[in-house]
């Protein structure tokens, strides 16, 4: 069900924030790279109650309707609710939101508690040109959540109350979840059966199976689980002109994927009530360590050759130079690089060519998951290959520094955005091949971009993750100088630049983010015009009224 | 280019048979377990000038503007062409044209050199109503390149001339390789590179990258190697509306899947002409060796642990009793099971409860690709998971056995249809929980179903392979007497039945060998009103004329 306490002006709950205390490096550091003025004044987010909120756009016969499928408390049209669901957590929502912008919020939130009352509420709706827009966790940054503008009535579908384990196949090592369970939720469940999904994206804590599934995600473990994708079996989705199920078996071959028309549909197509997925035993140990590299290929090249020759790692994560110093200077004061500097470790490994900085060495995570044994045989033979690039080994407490901020950054973000820092994320993937040529042009771009837009010198790291015997994905973040009074234009310009040198560089539009309404304009360039038409027929058999989450996927 | 000297009757070419000599137990062994007459006659088919062929449907001003699109040679008209294009390989399609039966051949074969001959020849034939039929190796066991019958004249679309590796990426491991290349045309022009692309179907000789990809095919080393949709990057299809085209990067988050309407597309809606395929090292050994369990159950326990805690196969095949049991009958004297049988060691095998017979123990053939040392070290874990399930070490001797005849069986068949034999193959997938129900659900119905159309006691035997996380794939070959005279009716009885077994029993329509025509009847049931819907939608969008390949996927 429902999580209480929700910042509904920023990320997870309102009771965490993210610890700068014991980091006396972070803002001294961020200042400098910046250009930050000396005095930061924080500027808070506008009140809830101060919020100028559109009244409601269902009448009360509209109301009592929707109760009758879904039950009294299955609807609620209360302010808060309606701000909650008004938007996702892309730096964009999080900007407009907190100066209490809120155009769009949906006329009501409906919470159906089986697949029946999902049908008869989308019934309800393309009866009545009512928009749904499908909701999980809420936390995407593309804008998937966000009601159309427009004249007709909008209910948000959220999908809390399906959040149950339906069944576990011990011997087949699959389950069946419903698609409205969180990160914990589908982790706590399995675990009493000691399994795990084993898919932890950044925004585990909130973001819900449906959701994951609807974005074609990935978690930070995919080399090792999966991207959810290949860890979907088989999935139900809801549309208004019926249920699309796709088969509960290994493999099929029986004419185009139907899984994937389900897989990466966004909500535009219709809601996806349940899955099953392929799950394994939960790990005896999960030994995750740190390494340095000289320089960002030589830790390429063990990458690329952990895939090709190695054991396939469960979790491998590359910062660039700009990533690690950034880690340093964000680190807790006794832990992880920063305890390494502290032991006076500087000095020797600048003699052996490791320098720390933004031009310097890059850092390592690397993980296995798994029995005892076999983690302790793979960590061997992975070890040699790092040792082959000049990867200089960290131990596990870099590992596990990791682990303990893994889902907590999202929490920094509401701590720079109250401080006028402009900061957000690009994901993409390439091929080995191309992977630095990305790097550069997009790195490239994205920092004059900033510059431009009266950002400042800005800030621009990466890590390549999820990687693949093929090539990998980068994750860029990006900081710079909010432009005051136009917040949202600014960054508008940033991801225009980084999209089209992402694109003319030969990286897909997005890796595991999806498309929402934020990529949309790109999407053509992507598929194609025999792409975009297929989408569209898709949209029209699925959805003939169109109130599914009109704008997603440029539908 | 073309193979020459093709069997337009049957499997492979005319200067290669499947050779019995050394294999005295073969007809004996057959003879009893059919009930065949003791005097078998061999009936030799019609010979090509006596087929009685319709005349080509299209005149001369007609095929003078095809020869404008891809030249003179491009077009074939001859008896010869028109009959080895008239039906795929399946026991129905051979029975018929043994006897002479080509109702309904191609009134053109049309090759084209490039991508843009066969853009130019769909928009040609959906100008003028022509049907098109693309063909690959034309390997089909399920009518896929049959030409529909009806009035409308068809063209059938060899791909031969397709068949060049138009880019290897070596640091990526990917391969950009038209779709016209068979088997030894992949894997040689690879070769030359150190790379593998590791498909060997049992078609593999014969069969093409474009047919593998459009009918989701799987090989027999697809436990490490992966199915065909794993190993397919991108593709490009070329649709008589424009090219649909998949971006060539390691994962996306771009909506639902295009690539996965490319795969499986069984030229419902285009032709596909080129993929970018993961590809491998050629690995330094293939050490593929034999197993004995004393049941099916235990043989299952072992996949199962190979697969959940064990190194992941390249090739796993364990057969069913009777399935060992026909591989002992048809063993080369000195040779595999049969020379251990020779070697005295049955009664050895017999006092530890391993028994060889239609009822007895079964046989495992399991396999590792890749460098010498990593294969020596999963074959220590694999042995130990082996034999704590009761496998009885065969040794290499039997690996090597398999490997001699791994695309030779299909020989076999022609010469049991020649002496009246029905044999076919049903293939499915399930997960482990369900394997051995779907295993006895399948077996009895189609054993009842050869007794019951006069095929006698029948034979039917099986092998588990494809084998996975979750479940694995049932490979089921059968065997009765032919009723003389209604052969295909005989086949279609035990055809349904079979099927019917296998929906009911919570298999797969198809594992690999995809829906053709044949399964067509069957494929509203699996993919639901709503998932035929989408097949239909993408079928009007992308072939508003209905040209392509009508019937195939039931559209």
């Amino acid at each position: 069900m429902d999580i209480p306490n929700l910042r509904w002006w920023g990320w997870g709950t309102l009771d965490r924030t993210f610890p700068l205390e014991g980091r006396p490096r972070f803002w001294p550091t961020l200042r400098a790279w910046l250009e930050l003025p000396e005095e930061l004044r924080e500027r808070p987010p506008v009140p809830l109650e101060e919020i100028d909120l559109r009244p409601p756009r269902l009448d009360d016969p509209m109301l009592a309707s929707l109760r009758r499928i879904v039950g009294e408390e299955g609807v609620r049209t209360d302010r808060r609710a309606r701000v909650e669901h008004a938007c996702g957590k892309a730096y964009r929502d999080l900007v407009r939101v907190r100066a209490g912008q809120v155009p769009n919020p949906p006329d009501a939130i409906v919470y159906p508690a089986d697949e029946g009352q999902v049908a008869a509420v989308l019934a309800w709706a393309a009866d009545r040109d009512v928009v749904v827009v499908p909701f999980g966790g809420g936390s995407t940054v593309l804008g998937a959540v966000e009601p159309p503008p427009g004249d007709r009535p909008v209910i948000t579908l959220d999908m809390a109350r399906l959040d149950r384990l339906v069944a576990v196949d011990r011997e087949s090592w699959t389950a069946r979840i419903q698609a409205g369970a969180t990160g914990p939720e589908v982790e706590a469940q399995l675990g009493e059966h000691g399994f795990t999904l084993g898919h932890f994206p950044q925004s585990f804590e909130f973001s819900t199976l449906g959701g994951w599934i609807a974005t074609r995600g990935a978690g930070q473990t995919s080399t090792g689980y999966g991207k959810i994708e290949q860890m979907t079996l088989a999935a139900r989705l809801v549309t208004p002109v019926g249920i699309l199920e796709a088969q509960e078996v290994p493999a099929v071959a029986t004419g185009p994927s139907l899984l994937d028309v389900i897989v990466g549909s966004e909500g535009a197509y219709g809601v996806i009530t349940e899955a099953t997925m392929r799950i394994r035993p939960r790990p005896q140990v999960q030994d995750y360590r740190g390494f340095l590299f000289r320089t960002l290929e030589d830790g390429i090249a063990a990458l690329r050759d952990l895939m090709h020759r190695g054991p396939r790692p469960t979790i491998a994560r590359l910062s660039d130079g700009p990533e690690t110093a950034a880690s340093i200077a964000l680190a807790h004061e006794h832990r992880g690089l920063r305890g390494l500097i502290e032991r006076g470790l500087e000095g020797y490994l600048a003699r052996r060519g490791y320098r720390l900085g933004p031009e310097g060495s890059c850092f390592l995570l690397l993980g296995y998951d798994g029995a005892v044994a076999r983690v302790a045989r793979r960590w061997r033979r992975a070890e040699e290959i790092c040792r082959d690039h000049g990867g200089f080994p960290l131990g596990r407490s870099a590992g596990e520094s990791w682990k303990r901020d893994r889902f907590a950054h999202p929490y920094l973000r509401d701590t720079l955005l109250g401080f006028g820092v402009m900061v957000d994320t690009v994901e993409t993937a390439t091929s080995w091949s191309n992977l630095l040529h990305l790097y550069e042009e997009m790195t490239t771009a994205i920092r004059a971009a900033i510059r431009a837009s009266e950002g400042g010198p800005g800030y621009v790291m990466t890590h390549i993750s999820h990687i693949y015997e093929e090539g990998a994905s980068l994750y860029t973040t990006f900081l710079g100088r909010q432009a005051s009074g136009r917040e949202v234009e600014q960054w508008w310009e940033v991801k225009r630049a980084a999209t089209e040198a992402v694109l003319s560089a030969g990286g897909v539009l997005s890796h595991h983010h999806g498309i929402g309404r934020d990529h949309a304009p790109w999407l053509a360039q992507e598929a194609g015009p025999i792409g975009v038409r297929i989408l569209q027929v898709l949209k029209k058999a699925l959805d003939p009224a169109g109130v599914m989450n009109p704008g997603v996927l440029g539908l």
